[in-house]
């Protein structure tokens, strides 16, 4: 099967920022095998057996979401606003999630994802084995971590229970083409020392990547300050996990040494960055222009839809460019392509896929976005890099290819009706919703 | 005629924040006369000669934008994130304004601004004459302001021409319904004394609100100070000002004194606060708590095409939300209703119209948007306030009213096709491209 796009502006966010105007881009089953000017089309004889009229839109690599919690929709515009939410309305309300209720978020969580472009997130919860099953249902990539925390959980009844679901679970998901089992301790001070040392271990056993929480939350540094005497980051450095592949979301409260041993790293640690979540909850501004400088890897996550309350990447690329230039005082700090690649690429490397996707080069997956120009918010474009960033919303997205198969055409999913997806939770919410109105 | 909108939740932004779940609102004529709940429709046997179905949309006030440049949308995505932008590419570019460019890109700012739900805005730039002739003929609310600058401009040959043009203007479109000429000087430092005593007087001749770029850049408040040992609004205070209907646009530095200033004149200044564009450009983050706490009236606005990007206020909503959250270490700040009420009452306040528009109560003007709740992003609602400042995009905009008279509809203008505007605007945009690609 070979895709051909065609009358795109390819955006190829490779090291040299490579650009196609009037471009094309064949994908031959799940990699891109050629990237050309259209007009060359004709000369060079080359034919899809499907073919897409791009009609000018922007044709970038997927957008990854570095750091969300699919299974948490049912949650979202629920209890904004008020101090301390995270007790007040996350954690009671989770006990009454279901099995079936995180299934049916995760469907609709990895639809909302894909209309807005994001190909590949990263994802930790509960039950993440339904994470994981609707993943490979609507063929979206994924890394799925089983959260482990030291209290009841409902997927465990016993306190530190995930750690055992997700043994199975690591068990079960080897060698799936899209959707990698990973672990995925809660933070570190919602987790025993115990337990955070056999997490490095089970680590180690399935050579499975780590995401944490870390470095979030003021009364996280002073619990792990007054026991341990360290910061967070400190602590796991003790600990191995910075031997490890580690997705370390936030990263807000953080010191010039935590960030030296995230450098220190080579790589191996990685930032998941949610602007959005971390100044909606007034946590603070992670310091990524510092951690750039020391070439730590950052890429961008929206949170869960509890938390950021969308999914979206444009939404949290546009509050990255005006905050993090606020922050610094620099207005010609993170010009907007710069703010892509950490969108695409950025992403990639955070997620360790760096040699399959978050770019358009020919031998890498497609994994690709096209954001139609024809909207009234799209023009003009004399930077498409500063049209993605300033101007694009979620609903631009036009088209959105995984692994080389098309799964949103012309702002639809092509393969499954979002009506069918939105009844199905609505559905399994019955209950969480008597719940959740008990806590008004 | 009657219009009947039904089967919307209806959020009236009225003082008490009123909402009718399941409601419906009749417009006859011009003015909004009946509001309440659908499920009554029958046993008050109240129809429309047309009657609109919500689809459980949120209906709101129109949405208020307190400050822009319609004619500036030429300008969009050009040299963005560079130092300096508004001397290196804004004003060498603005030569090569005309007369046709800024009427085409009126319409097509127009356009934009509806669509996304906004139904009045504050302009300010050259050929103003050009965006009344545009308001008129799309039917929007708007107060329009003709710029006054101490430089050759596109439309005034001579230094500070803009007076006569502004004159003559003020002249011509006395007492039409939906457009109010305005005295627009462009700031305290580009405008001499003698000139900006002139403009206090014109004010007072027509009984015509002033707007003004205050306190927004560090070399503005270096110059006045120099010159006068003042702050830009202690001068223009000396200078009676704030005596006048005055509309400061952006007053990011401010003093305790120049709050103390604003505060004092009761609600004749108003500040029209731009949060994307402001914080865009890395100029810093108005003291908008402070401002609220002395009851100073504050509006949203988007500033221009060039310098925000784009011309609606959802994105400026949640930058609001996230911005002055974090610059405040509070999240409970600024729950999402106030920052609704700013773009809509708080809107209606800065421009002079709060008897008028602002709110959906019987006897106001219907200025009206609905926003779906189809649309994946939009999806639970626990809180509608919520899904519009954290969840929804312009795209979300369904139908909009203004003055009774709907001016979208489903996604769409009713009266215009935005691809001959667009087209027209290509057309007129041709030696601008030129020029502009010469400043790369």
């Amino acid at each position: 099967m070979k895709t051909l796009i065609k009358n795109v502006h390819v955006l190829s966010m490779d090291e040299q920022f490579s650009e196609v105007k009037d471009g094309f881009v064949l994908i031959e089953g799940e990699r891109i095998t050629k990237i050309g000017s259209s007009s060359e089309l004709a000369s060079l004889a080359i034919r899809g057996d499907k073919e897409i009229d791009g009609k000018n839109g922007l044709l970038i690599p997927g957008l990854i979401n570095t750091h969300t919690h699919a299974g948490m929709v049912p949650f979202r515009s629920l209890g904004d606003d008020v101090p301390d939410r995270l007790r007040r309305f996350l954690f009671p309300l989770e006990q009454h999630m279901t099995k079936e209720l995180v299934r049916a978020s995760s469907d609709y969580a990895i639809a909302e994802m894909l209309m807005s472009g994001v190909t590949m997130f990263c994802d930790m919860y509960y039950f993440e084995d339904e994470v994981a099953k609707s993943c490979k249902e609507m063929r979206i990539r994924a890394l799925v971590g089983e959260t482990i925390i030291d209290m009841p959980t409902c997927d465990s009844p016993k306190p530190s229970g995930g750690y055992d679901y997700c043994e199975a679970f690591l068990e079960k998901w080897q060698n799936n083409p899209l959707v990698t089992p990973i672990i995925a301790p809660h933070a570190p001070n919602t987790n025993n020392l115990e337990m955070l040392e056999k997490i490095v271990v089970l680590s180690e056993k399935y050579n499975a990547p780590i995401t944490m929480h870390v470095s979030e939350m003021t009364y996280e540094l002073a619990d792990i300050q007054e026991k341990y005497n360290q910061t967070p980051i400190e602590l796991l450095q003790t600990l191995g996990y910075f031997e490890r592949e580690f997705i370390l979301a936030h990263c807000i409260l953080t010191s010039e040494n935590d960030l030296n041993i995230i450098a220190e790293s080579k790589g191996k640690a990685r930032v998941a960055h949610c602007i959005g979540a971390n100044t909606k909850s007034a946590k603070g501004v992670a310091p990524i222009k510092q951690m750039l400088e020391k070439n730590i890897v950052v890429g961008l996550g929206t949170d869960g839809p509890s938390s950021g309350n969308t999914l979206d990447l444009f939404s949290q690329m546009r509050l990255f460019a005006n905050t993090h230039k606020t922050y610094n005082h620099d207005r010609a700090l993170f010009p907007a392509k710069e703010i892509v690649r950490l969108a695409t690429m950025g992403g990639a490397k955070t997620l360790g896929l760096a040699d399959q996707i978050g770019s358009i080069e020919i031998g890498k997956k497609a994994d690709l976005t096209l954001i139609e120009t024809e909207s009234v918010n799209m023009f003009p474009i004399f930077d498409p890099y500063s049209a993605i960033v300033y101007s694009a919303n979620a609903s631009n997205v036009d088209s959105v290819w995984v692994n080389g198969r098309q799964l949103v055409s012309e702002k639809k999913m092509v393969e499954q009706e979002l009506q069918e997806i939105k009844a199905t939770l609505y559905h399994e919410m019955e209950n969480f919703v008597i719940e959740a109105k008990k806590l008004y």
